[in-house]
């Protein structure tokens, strides 16, 4: 088990949680092949870092790719990647799973996380499932109904008053004092829980385009690295162009890389609707502006006006998502209006979390009332 | 395609609604043999009353069969099927899709529901998906968040004043009129969709006993007649022992049923926590209560601390489910109280519907407050 940080390129024999230079660290390409099996983990088994506990596992994976009929009005083939159906409602359950594996199998009795949405529900869910305690770092602004959906898993939630912004590498040291596994956004064995939505992708067809919202950087590193480990592997034969979506009220990445910085820089005042991908200084900003340099792939900011539109539409089919799950068809409308995708291209959108944990950024619309005896009234 | 009324026996050539004696209709049981597919629907092909519009689906159905820790405490092999991990986050998605499927195909323009939940939501997107208009009747109580989830989907929500009781027949009277094509709770088409949860059962393994949340009585209905098919068609030896599970605040069914009545009555001021299965006088319940006699199968009912008090065990093992959806695990314990189900049983609980859906019934806990500089003074 070897990890290496894609910055400054030292190695590790250890399962480190960062670099020494203070970049994340990733687990070497595995070259392999797959096998039969019902559930992702079982099919592609030889690349994993550790043994998935299947003991563990809630279901997650395994979600359903969905033909779009936006694609038709956008002259694009479009798939919908539907990680809304995961155990605990988002695609964090995939990262979770495989790094609370590790956690048991390494003997923790307790494993964190720093959140405020979709991760700490899932590490929350997991840790019950796998019998560990959980230690969820939260900021003191994180609303009551949030709070509900974690700690009903049983989790201590621990909110911290003041600078949240530094919590990310507090708890890492708090972790290490402790001998709590945290499970940060961009934890190694997150990242790679991530590869199997590229693996699962890729079973069904051949993408020319993945459009995946980022915020701390870790998915978005998950599918590149599952993609690029598909290729060198044999298993295809070309990379699809990746598409980091992130909000222009919080877009530290695609500035960084429309100015042609190789580091990221905190970015000031974030503000948007999509509070999933508002990382104003994500920890792998600058190995994903590596990896999009390396390859020559695209970062694309949307409006907030540009995302609720979106999400509307994607309701308008059957796919109620939270805003930050939107982004990626707010961005794909751009990259056609601007020429950068060509027509007919094959394009899949990563829809990250479900809507019910927006409610509140949804209008009530479309109500009538009638009293019983006028119902004959109602017209079709 | 013949449908019959299982209380008079009137058998039909169209796909009616109901019968005319005012009793649920259902297909004649399929026989036949499953294929290999990817999804139930192609695997149990030849079971289905109609073909299903796999360019509607949203990926309903294969569902996870998790174990449960749950089930070594109670000293019995205990699963749950996730059901809350379909498109629209609730088991009814997969009666939406067959029913839609229908509909679709014999023209209509419209559809419609009335629901305040998890139906609502479900055939609101279908509709959407379909590029059906959807015709949502809820009553007037019906909250705001509740709403919300619904008409994001675009549907036409018709809140009614009134006697809300009345609107199951009267929304079949509307939709006959009106061309609108009403999927209400125990459709014919709608049932025969719930078949899956039984295929996918039986695919894993042969339950002893199945709980199943019981209101209207349509997924009762739906996964009895799935293992009834699969044991005409030589596909499993023996048929498990079901169990209807209601609210003991709203259980016509298991009171009808304790008291030897071949009719269901007006369950009256009925009170429950678990929303999702409080229907006072629900449509399929003589049906149900025949099934339960023919069958030699079981009713209980379980209060709300009990519910509540499940509700919680299955978030500690990572599932957060609403409360309708435990009380199948509330009715296990029961069971075993009672020497009703003997140890070592397999035994398979439906969890119906997402506790996202369902927040407010849930308490904060667990929440400890630290300033940054006191995190050292977290303990595991």
């Amino acid at each position: 088990m070897k990890l290496r940080c894609p910055i400054c390129g030292k190695t590790y024999d250890e399962p480190v949680q960062r670099c020494e230079c203070g970049e994340p660290v990733e687990f070497e390409a595995f070259k392999a092949e797959p096998y039969l099996g019902k559930t992702v983990w079982e099919r592609f088994w030889e690349f994993w870092p550790v043994e998935p506990a299947m003991e563990l596992s809630l279901g997650e994976g395994d979600t359903p790719l969905v033909k779009s009929k936006l694609g038709k009005e956008l002259g694009v083939r479009l798939y919908l990647k539907n990680e809304t159906v995961n155990p605990t409602w988002s695609f964090k359950d995939r990262g979770t799973f495989l790094a609370v594996s590790y956690a048991a199998r390494a003997g923790y009795k307790a494993i964190g996380t720093v959140s405020t949405g979709n991760m700490a529900a899932s590490v929350a869910a997991y840790a019950a499932r796998a019998g560990l305690k959980a230690k969820i770092l939260v900021s003191e602004s994180t609303s009551e109904e949030k709070l509900k959906a974690v700690s009903v898993y049983g989790a201590d939630v621990i909110r911290v008053r003041g600078d949240y912004g530094r919590l990310y590498f507090e708890s890492l040291k708090l972790g290490e004092k402790l001998g709590i596994y945290f499970i940060n956004s961009d934890n190694p064995f997150r990242v790679e829980g991530y590869k199997g939505i590229a693996f699962e992708i890729a079973e069904e067809l051949t993408p020319d385009y993945v459009l995946i919202p980022t915020s701390s950087g870790g998915l978005f590193r998950g599918i590149a690295k599952g993609l690029i480990e598909l290729k060198e592997s044999g298993l295809i034969e070309e990379l699809p162009t990746l598409v980091a979506v992130q909000a222009e009220g919080c877009s530290p990445i695609c500035r960084a890389f429309k100015e042609g910085r190789e580091r990221i820089e905190r970015f000031e005042n974030p503000k948007t609707v999509a509070k999933a991908i508002a990382n104003p200084y994500p920890p792998s900003g600058n190995a994903v502006l590596k990896l999009l340099r390396e390859f020559g792939w695209k970062c694309t900011s949307v409006s907030d006006e540009e995302i609720l539109e979106a999400q509307g539409e994607l309701a308008k089919e059957g796919l109620f998502v939270q805003p930050a799950s939107a982004t990626g068809i707010a961005a794909l409308k751009k990259l056609m209006e601007r020429g950068e995708t060509e027509e007919g291209a094959k394009v899949v959108s990563i829809l990250t979390g479900s809507g019910l944990k927006t409610l509140h950024t949804v209008q009530t619309r479309g109500i009538k009332e009638y009293p019983p005896e006028k119902l004959g009234e109602v017209t079709i």
